[in-house]
């Protein structure tokens, strides 16, 4: 990215191992996520060195690793987070990879190839090498998959719970499928856009809410007895989703946040008066990582029904164009 | 109280049994809360109609009780919370009596009798009449040491637990009370004064810390290994004591927030990238009640130590002073 609104797709240096615990992978498919579109719209670029390589979702084929590297081989089919992480240090055993001691941005995952620092602890293989149709499902393990489903644990979805998604972007859209799977009684999708809201309900929602604001978290409460949601998901990152996601949820109930939140106050009196338990954050994906490949290995989930365009990778420009515009969910691209 | 530093005592009509859920109780001791000090400081005071009546901490005896009331009994000692709840509502159920669909406020409770509301959901009759020696004990359940508790238990402080205390008021003191009885292994009140420095230690702190702001957070960060307390409890209320606390828990801790939050904003940004789990909000007291009473009847915990201060009730505009002045922790008042 060579700016906002500016993507080029160019020859690079082919990456090298580096450390003696890096991995250098193939990537067999990477795609746009919807935080590179804020730097892509100009949003919180300050001090940003430009231009930018872009990507940190991927998966692919391990081509070559480092001397340190014991759980990944060669010729392996792999899925990776967003962070690096060692999988080992106090924060990394407590199920947050996405604070390791250790971390390290991934950040140059659109391309053909990708050095993946800290590889035994970032990287999962597939049990073999997947059929291509299982791709984009295990694409989206990377990212959107592993960050909805943080937002949905982190609101502690779960039998007996009606759960509220507020955003219908791919996170928005795979919280519903986490809720769905993690056994919430009720999921309600809020969603203004018709194939959006098909794919909601495909992924497990029971209702529809197409209000926003003060009107939608209204709708939230009439369907919950007046007492709003246990558990809500907020994936968008703006003050008025926010306080949708706070407002619609009951005392004592909890908000997963996973919108990259720029711009966001949240009045402390409100979030006392509400009594809701809020977390939010970069998701650990790692940590979700092999129950996610697990089910998409067996064909029981599909998350990689988000993606609506497939590009080749010399494309990108294209498929940043169709995300800002909303055009399309999810692109992915193929290397 | 009259505006903002002008208390006064006087004559007012005796309450009655209005509902027949009311229960009329003759106040044994009340006192001032922390909370008490923003309007007498002039904070947060639009629409506020003068004189307001004060008070919503109270132990004593049931003079009256309406018809519908079963569980206690005139002549019985009780201890309730400052919201009266039903206890038999969803929210109830699910522990957030302070949030109770049918709940009402305390206001009244600096006076010799006092009418409270959903009696049978409220009030909790201590085992016989107390020990004159064990009131402020009971009386410090009524709201601080309940919310104090509150913290600690939003905050999930519990065995293995590193906690840290903001705050070294009497909800502060009482937070590391009880995450002490809730088994921490380290408990860290953060507190520069002395005298509560030393209450800090007689209720189970290990450690102290001086310093606040980033300096504070950096200090917490070295007794924590580099990576902050697991759980937080924040006590104070305003925007630099809430950034002190969640910048002092670690990734995917906890912190637990019970002083009132005037003129606190938190930043999307810093909360987003904290992964912290943050609740906060009116106590709901009368979910630890039995339990508190309990401790206190069995003289295992003496909570009303934070009194430090007692007075008749006609100087009650003395108690206010002094505590405002910060001359002392906490004003018991006897009618």
């Amino acid at each position: 990215m060579y700016g906002p609104g500016d993507v080029r797709v160019e020859e690079r240096d082919a990456p090298e191992i580096v450390e003696p615990t890096d991995a250098i992978i193939r990537v067999s498919a990477a795609c746009v996520c919807g935080s590179d579109l804020w730097p892509y719209r100009g949003i919180g670029i300050e001090g940003t060195t430009w231009p930018m390589p872009m990507g940190h979702e991927y998966v692919g084929t391990v081509e070559d690793i480092g001397s340190d590297v014991t759980t990944v081989t060669p010729g392996q089919f792999v899925v990776g987070s967003f962070w690096a992480s060692d999988n080992t240090c106090e924060l990394c055993r407590a199920g947050y990879q996405s604070a390791c001691v250790q971390r390290a941005g991934i950040g140059t995952a659109q391309a053909e190839r990708l050095r993946v620092p800290l590889a035994d602890g970032t990287l999962v293989p597939t049990p073999g090498i997947p059929a291509d149709d299982l791709l984009p499902h295990l694409l989206a393990a990377s990212d959107v998959l592993g960050t909805g489903w943080f937002g949905a644990v982190a609101a502690q979805a779960g039998p007996g719970k009606t759960v509220a998604v507020v955003g219908d972007g791919a996170v928005g859209l795979l919280a519903v499928l986490a809720a769905t799977q993690l056994g919430a009684e009720r999921v309600i999708a809020m969603s203004r856009h018709e194939s959006r809201q098909r794919l909601a309900r495909e992924f497990g929602a029971t209702d529809i809410v197409e209000d926003r604001g003060d009107v939608g978290v209204a709708a939230i409460r009439e369907l919950t007895n007046g007492l709003g949601a246990h558990s809500v998901v907020e994936a968008v990152g703006t003050q008025e989703s926010m306080m949708q996601a706070i407002h619609a949820a009951r005392p004592g109930g909890n908000v997963g946040f996973v919108g990259v939140t720029h711009d966001v106050a949240i009045p402390g009196m409100e979030l006392f008066w509400s009594l809701a338990n809020v977390q939010g954050g970069p998701a650990p994906v790692r940590r979700f990582l092999p129950e996610l490949i697990d089910l998409i290995w067996k064909r029981e989930i599909e998350p990689g029904k988000v993606f609506d365009l497939e590009l080749p990778l010399d494309q990108a420009a294209d498929g940043y164009r169709a995300m800002d515009q909303r055009d399309a969910i999810k692109v992915l691209l193929r290397p």
